[in-house]
């Protein structure tokens, strides 16, 4: 029963509707005061409350799964229900007080994020923050320096420039406090206002910029990158120590697990090759038999009946290497209907289709399609030709379709297969939606004409893909996505945090008023304070925190960095802070991670492990006769098509099984597993692990690594 | 007779009048039209045809020292020569057309910056010339990308904004022209127009700010990175290319060498020990004998009289370790007044300053000092104060001139007792002079009483030096220090011909009136165009190409990205590719610079070679018999008083020869000596080198290395 409880619990639909009341939970900001689009303060708390007893649930779910001691001294799992807590007593403090039109602060709001770091799944997230945790003290050092170097600029410019009576373009007095100089030199630091703050001492003479020029070459460009070389070397730091903590423990658990199915063999303690068989089956239940026979093979090299120790304890790389098992699929046109599938016709568009002249004919047109779409859409011709270039797109996909068995064509890895169809027929969709609400309404949808404009667009990429050098790089940017909605998880939490704080400070400072509106305070964003500021005069008024995607905006916009100073000068404390915590650390974080995944694809060899499992196919492949079946150009045209030169692709074919096997180039595989594979190879294979004492001293939060097979035999 | 004319070749004073004509030939640009000095034609052109006289004669010197055929392959001699020539012919052009009052363009002002490249001192420059080369291809097709992706989005925009009449701030038509749109969205990848170009759509829906967002993401962070990383990869790829190479070399010449002085001994070549001896007499003049005996020993394990030749070619190795020889210097003080000088009252004198406290106290000094400086200067009281604190200072380096021998304290390495003393004397001189001025014409010197400011507030640095955390982020800073002046050359070679370009293309186009001018174009910058522009009203009519000055202070603008769009929107093509030169290349490659410098510093540990060094010291030093000696505690004194926990330094006494040897530390090595260490450490030992095709292949820029022994032992 208690499997059963673990398999529910593992259920991806529990999952799912965990993430979906997390996301629920936060989304709840665009509904409350002040809201994006407002909703009774009843209809709000009681989702609130729902997703609480939801992340309750989910809680006491965990409790049952897990050991008790474990569970209690999990911290993320006390900091869950502490968040609870405080959330139901501030929901009870708040909904009374307004029962008596009373208004307070619903401070609980800014704890919602750690709902989404603290629930087991996002992990990834986690592992950033305690990144961040450990690169702190050093940061702090730099920032220390940093801003020692700040005072003494400022202390400088105070000298020099306070007493001549220099006016700013705005005109009030130029460096006469030292704060407000300490402020612009901070400023000075992210370039954002980066002549101005100049101007005034330069007109006066020219030898007053080398100032500034010293202090931009120490401070923007030696500082922010001694940041980034602080951050991203602890980050490299804390990836590889983590990644070895993870291999240490796997090599642990499957020591353990070859001690329970240990039986003695001569002299040596080995696993008979029936058990084994069976663990694998457990473990890795999705494996083809044909695959799990591979495995066996290149475990037991001599064919003895067993497995010793040592091959054993690779069992869990094994199973990590994605080992494609390609069975030959007939086209199920061919099983449907073979005599037409196989005329001489079809066959014919077969061959056009797999020839290179097809691609290139396709990206003629999209070519062509981009000089027409870069023309007046006015003209009712060219309206016209974007119907047949769609039409065109259809016929593409489905001469492929015809050509390449389905399922082959929508392999997990083929990625601008997926891309092209999904476009298209979104594409489709949405023109045809149009032309349905045209005929209607008699009135384009503007909405819908966007979302066709953007699709049509997005359609010509597709041409990057065809040209190898670019290849490269998109291919580590398709690698990138998956680590990136880690980074997205991240910024949003920081975001989310910061929206809150700034909402409840800023809300309504500053007003919007469209264009038309003949409001004597639209000049002045309906705060007196602004007028005449670079803010209004800029016409910034919507930059403001008056709900939560209006925060969103400010805060993407204090990210770049320009402008920050003019967009809330009053707040100086706030925008400092959030320049350190999203400028400083997580923008040098997301750098170094872009950093590293490039060096990684561009370095990186084949592991020892996969080599070994690449001689055992060929091994395989050769003793068995090789027929020439004409499906095998299927996968031959596919790789052709992929013009993968990067030679991490090994084929063998057994023909007599009817089976492929292949091992999973490193494209499409994520940063992520090749920086794991790349630091595991730094463990030597007969590092038996850590102690006991420091495995028990690792975080809980390390005990469900990615693997599958250490989870199940544990 | 060739020999002395190799050394006359490399004498410093003549390599010093080099670098003096070498900048005298840049600095004319200040004095030719348009001048910041203005001189007549005539001087300045006799000036540059003296500097060319004294680039032909080295040149005539080097072809001298160097064998013909290696002279006229090295295509920097044939660039020197073109150069020259180019120089000459249009000198004469320009000149005879001005007398006959006919302007035309000074266009070989441009070649000027490749007489520093092209000089053979400059080696650093080229290396990261070269890098760049070798970079652009890789950059190329990431910056295709990055144009295609500015494209994509200019067509998106296009379609979205063309047609909903918005009006920028300014009032002009927003998104309309897609070459206007592609420049604002180029812009805005350098984030310099990051909300504004936003603004309009965002004012009118807030949901377009969603496209500005993932432009932001996709171009300016992911791209960016991207950038970095492919410049930062070659970088480091091209720098251990080059060091392997030289080391190569230096086997292939140590080989070399071995094969001249080589004898039979027994079954194997060996080099005789006077003969090895006499070698490094020659080799390294400068090396004490205690040193060359300490290496012997090394090289001569078992002390057979002969060096084999594993050991032999370890030699260039050995010597390029710094093994500092310290001898034991008695205080001059105590030579000549040897009673006093160890009198109870002198010796108390010498245990104060010796003692911790001492610096301390010190410290607090210096943050009175700051609080002083940051108070009012008005107060008679506190410039008076002034005076206290400067002579505290000089108190403070005489009495450690007292204690400490005065070449110890100033040894190359103790760079804050360099900082201190300079900045001390300087400010000394300053007072006194401004003192002299003030009493002869009663008024203060506003220039000098600048300086001394600055030089009060730079007194303030060395407190960071008393703070552990900082001082490891000092030193790696100060190491870079060398290698930042290859990049100070390397952005002045295209700050001065991207200034030169400018100069004469917008020359006038924009004047600086004074504040107090009266002139109706004052508002305007002197160009009816500029009327009423963001450009004018920022007060930023300085910034022009009038001189160049004007022109550095703008490119520096530039090189910061802020307002560069304000700066001169009217050069758009100029501008972008003064962005893509400096700030996509350069800067990156000085941001991968101080990556690299810092990693080193986190990362290297002692090389193979140093470690043996270190033992054979101890080795030797547990051999002799230790004494007691009052003045090795000033050495450990220093030790102490800096401080440095790295570990690095190993010291031995050699007392009965009244000796140390010591290894250099890590802190005030150059990084780029740590960097070929480490690279070095990749070749393995036994490597002979490649083949002699290869080193024929080899630039002939590369047969300079720095390493002395190889240069002399060719």
């Amino acid at each position: 029963q208690a499997i059963r409880f673990y398999y529910l619990y593992n259920h991806w639909a529990i999952r799912v509707a965990i993430y979906f009341f997390i996301f629920l939970n936060l989304s709840l900001a665009l509904f409350e005061e002040p809201a994006v689009y407002p909703l009774p303060f009843l209809a709000t708390s009681l989702i609130e409350v729902l997703c609480l007893c939801a992340f309750f649930g989910r809680l006491v779910q965990f409790a049952k799964v897990t050991p008790r001691t474990v569970f209690w001294k999990d911290t993320k799992n006390i900091c869950v229900m502490l968040t609870i807590l405080l959330t139901l007593l501030d929901l009870i403090i708040y909904g009374s007080l307004r029962v008596f039109n009373i208004h307070s602060v619903r401070w609980s709001r800014f704890l919602r994020p750690l709902f989404l770091i603290n629930f087991p799944e996002s992990r990834q997230i986690r592992r950033v923050f305690r990144s961040i945790r450990n690169t702190l003290p050093e940061v702090l050092y730099v920032f220390l320096l940093l801003m020692f170097n700040v005072l003494m600029f400022s202390l400088m410019a105070l000298k020099l420039f306070g007493d001549r009576n220099l006016k700013t373009v705005e005109g009030s007095s130029y460096f006469t406090n030292l704060l407000d100089i300490m402020f612009d030199l901070y400023v000075l630091v992210t370039t954002a206002n980066s002549p101005d703050v100049m101007m005034p001492a330069y007109n006066l003479d020219w030898r007053y910029s080398l100032f500034f020029i010293t202090y931009i070459v120490i401070n923007t460009y030696i500082f922010m990158s001694v940041f980034l070389a602080v951050v991203y070397n602890n980050y490299r730091k804390h990836l590889k120590n983590e990644v070895r903590k993870l291999a240490y423990m796997k090599r642990h658990k499957m020591i353990e697990a070859f001690n329970i199915l240990k039986t003695k063999e001569g002299t040596e303690f080995v696993v008979k090759e029936a058990q084994w068989k069976q663990l694998v089956k457990i473990v890795a239940p999705d494996i083809s038999n044909s695959h799990r026979e591979l495995l066996l093979r290149i475990s037991d090299e001599e064919q003895k009946g067993y497995v010793d120790k040592k091959c054993f304890l690779r069992l869990a790389d094994l199973l990590n290497i994605q080992v494609i098992t390609i069975k030959f699929k007939r086209h199920p046109l061919e099983i449907w209907m073979p005599h037409v599938y196989k005329s001489s016709g079809s066959l014919f568009v077969q061959k056009v289709v797999q020839h290179r002249v097809f691609v290139w004919i396709y990206d003629v047109i999209i070519i062509i399609n981009a000089v027409f779409i870069a023309l007046d859409e006015k003209n009712p011709l060219i309206s016209y030709a974007e119907w047949v270039f769609l039409s065109l797109y259809i016929i593409e996909i489905l001469l492929k379709l015809y050509t390449y068995e389905p399922k082959t064509f929508f392999a997990r890895n083929q990625f601008w297969n997926w891309f092209d169809s999904l476009i298209i027929i979104a594409a489709l969709m949405a023109t045809i939606a149009n032309a349905a609400i045209k005929s209607v309404i008699e009135y384009n949808s503007q909405q819908i004409l966007d979302i066709v404009f953007v699709l049509r667009l997005l359609r010509l990429i597709r041409i990057v893909d065809s040209i190898q050098r670019f290849r490269v790089i998109m291919t580590t940017l398709i690698n990138i996505i998956p680590t990136m909605l880690t980074f997205g998880g991240l910024v949003l939490v920081v975001y989310y945090m910061f929206a809150i704080i700034g909402m409840e400070l800023f809300q309504d400072k500053v007003l919007f008023f469209s264009e038309s509106s003949t409001d004597p305070h639209a000049l002045d964003c309906g705060n007196p304070a602004l007028e005449d500021s670079t803010f209004a005069r800029s016409r910034y008024c919507k930059n403001n925190f008056n709900d939560l995607a209006s925060s969103f905006i400010v805060l993407m916009e204090l990210t770049v960095v320009n402008q920050w100073h003019d967009i809330l000068s009053a707040a100086k404390l706030f925008f400092i802070a959030f320049h350190i915590v999203v400028v400083i650390l997580i923008v040098n974080i997301f750098v170094a991670f872009i950093l590293e995944a490039f060096f990684v694809e561009y370095s990186l060899e084949k592991s020892e492990i996969e080599t070994t499992i690449e001689k055992k196919i060929q091994e395989l492949g050769m003793g068995i006769q090789e027929e020439n079946i004409p499906d095998g150009q299927l996968i031959d045209n596919m790789e052709t098509n992929e013009n993968d030169l990067s030679g991490g692709e090994e084929m063998q074919r057994q023909s007599s099984e009817g089976l492929f096997f292949r091992i999973a180039s490193k494209r499409y595989r994520t940063v992520d597993a090749l920086l794991q594979q790349m630091f595991e190879s730094e463990i030597s294979p007969e590092d038996e692990g850590p102690s006991l004492d420091e495995i028990l001293n690792l975080s809980p939060s390390d005990m469900h690594p990615k693997n599958p097979t250490f989870e199940n035999s544990a």
